[in-house]
């Protein structure tokens, strides 16, 4: 594992390396995430999410480049397949993005350009925490947050931003389904076109009515539109929010209980992964002729085959 | 089980009440679905998934009337919250829909208004079978398409309807990666749109080039707009459509193999969902300091504690 020390003391390279061989799940994978976990949990960690086209990328962008301003290393992971990041989008959104491929205190990785965005909620803190290790001080993860899987992707990140856009009212609907609640502080991207002022009161009520928050996050207007990026607004309070979220959250606690949170995700996670691929093999054994006729549900079926593995027990209880 | 014999012979309060049970997994829900489960299969279960926008619904709307006018009993079960079947949409959308609500012919059930998405995928196949065990012919099961878990809702259908609009860009490339291939036949819903002969052939060239296919589902123009309902065209052309899938997997066996597939995804989430539990509690039992002090990776601490919870095997197997 000569790549896990060249790794923490800088090497790039190796950096790639690592990553690749964790986000493709490759044998290596659970040693390298072993020698490097006592090197992690000193980034900040930055959920950005939000439906298509709100902007995250530029968001992202405008973000980082603060930070960098600030000498902080940055990390991006994009999971998201519309991001220019990952090369979803238009090619001009890619050369505006040129800085930040260029500067050296800058790492982005692009994920889930290969299959379904579910699979990668299982490798994305292992990326996230090479990139820790490594020594970003900042981490963005860039997620599309409509469904389950890209909700768990967040649930990563010590602060989580929802971009939000004017007029999307459909996807206003899709988000106030539960993926609302896990924003920690919210934008109103491209501020500057129609129906700005109404999406921000409707949000702010949305979340007034919201009973399981303790306190009601900041609703905070940008414009960071890919076409123009000289015409930035309000990335500074957007600055401030961050850095008052991770102050107010060590202050009262709950930051320490959420990676506590997240430690446990990642342990059930994992024994379920492992579980799976045990339960499958047990289905494999099993004639499932009765539910095919339509003689045994499923669940009974299910019920009976657990009961035969869970007896076998310790026989399958064996490393793989 | 009275409820069960007499959703059987047709009761549509009894149905009703079966489902709102399946749903909220009360206890008794193991067993109606065991006492429903001989009584199912009849159905053809059609998925109508897509990104948000793309007028789903309103398809969903013409074609359960296509079916009504042939005499099919039509089910409908919506998991989108942006859907007007689950109050997602504007008003107007809902009073198109009046015919539907009030023929006794139609049974519409909504789902996911209440929390994440992906908890959904989990209910809804039990609700689809007592849909079926209660005599529906078709079965529409509605879904935004973009996520893991909208993908696993509608995998439990027979046939998938992908409806895509012209100059959603960002959304074809969220679908191109990975989505797409889920679709048995495409839908280019609003045709009168700008750029939709493109949209078409963009469609078009990326199914022809998909090589896990083995043949280029049909890509179907249609207007269905929810702004004047009367401007139905290509309505038709998607039943004959859906008629012959059915004909073709039923002839060439894929129709069964599918089916079969779908047992065994049920039987496996099943077990999943019994297993995480125990596991849950496991985590409980034992302390995670190391974790959280990163002297142990959660991957680590993950393999003891299954390890020590496979030993204990037969004792965990337990009914709960």
């Amino acid at each position: 594992m000569k790549s896990v020390q060249r790794m923490l003391e800088g090497s790039r390279r190796d950096c790639a390396r690592l990553i690749t061989l964790v986000e493709n799940e490759h044998p290596k994978s659970k040693e390298i995430l072993k020698r490097i976990y006592p090197h992690t949990g000193k980034a900040h960690v930055i959920g950005i999410t939000g439906p298509p086209g709100g902007g995250k990328s530029t968001l992202t962008t405008r973000l980082a480049e603060q930070f960098r301003a600030r000498n902080k290393r940055v990390g991006i992971v994009a999971v998201d397949p519309t991001s220019p990041f990952t090369g979803g989008a238009i090619l001009g959104d890619r050369i505006r993005m040129k800085s930040l491929y260029e500067d050296e205190g800058v790492y982005i990785r692009s994920m889930g350009t290969r299959g379904h965005l579910g699979g990668l909620s299982k490798t994305t803190p292992g990326v996230v925490q090479i990139l820790d290790a490594y020594g970003c001080d900042v981490i963005f993860v860039e997620t599309v947050g409509v469904g389950q899987s890209e909700v768990e992707i967040v649930q990563n990140a010590d602060t989580v931003i929802m971009v939000l856009v004017p007029g999307l009212g459909d996807d206003i609907q899709a988000i106030k389904a539960g993926v609302m609640e896990i924003g920690d502080l919210f934008v109103i991207n491209k501020f500057d076109l129609d129906g700005a002022i109404r999406a921000k009161t409707e949000i702010e009520m949305m979340l007034q009515m919201d009973q399981r928050r303790e306190s009601i996050p900041p609703v905070l207007p940008v414009i960071s539109s890919a076409q123009g990026s000289n015409r930035s607004e309000g990335i500074e309070a957007v600055m401030e929010a961050i850095e008052d979220h991770r102050k107010d959250q060590v202050a009262n606690g709950h930051w320490q209980r959420r990676r506590r949170l997240q430690a446990r995700m990642e342990i059930l996670s994992y024994m379920q992964s492992r579980v799976e691929a045990m339960l499958i093999e047990e289905i494999k054994k099993t004639s499932l002729d009765s539910v095919y006729q339509r003689l045994e549900s499923p669940r009974e079926r299910g019920e009976k085959i657990l009961e035969t593995w869970m007896k076998e027990g310790q026989a399958n209880g064996k490393e793989d």
